[in-house]
């Protein structure tokens, strides 16, 4: 997985979690320092409509555009940043 | 919601999300410092049979067990502590 090319896809992430993948919105989960294994599960799960309740049918929205290399690359990226947001 | 009651009941999930919060398997979420309402999404979606994919059948299995206050006690718990682990 190439976590450079994820940074550049987390763009539109960043409106709700955060710039250095620290959630701006209760609601939301942090994803700095997230676990890559988990965050793939996740995204993929979103994407396969197999998570609903909360805010899901966002992320639904949002991961049925990402292609399985997106998904490892967003992995790979949000797991390389300093759980926190580096404080 | 009540931190210390959420730790009390906590005992069974650092099998799997460390005792510290953070977890001691890859395709499992670090809870540490998330957030709070998020982290009562989540229990909430599980405990519905809302989340799926992943190792999503076991926590179905665990929070079905979870009255709403004991999810809110442990989205208190695990948001009360340090991102990362206290590292």
């Amino acid at each position: 997985a190439d976590a450079e090319a994820g940074k550049a896809k987390a763009a539109v992430c960043a409106a709700c979690h955060g710039q250095n993948g620290m959630a701006t919105i209760p609601g939301y989960p942090n994803l700095a320092g997230q676990n890559e294994q988990y965050l793939k599960n996740a995204l993929t799960a979103y994407k396969n409509k197999q998570r609903a309740g909360g805010q899901a049918v966002v992320m639904q929205g949002q991961a049925a555009a990402l292609s399985d290399e997106d998904i490892a690359n967003l992995a790979a990226y949000y797991a390389s940043l300093p759980a926190g947001g580096g404080q």
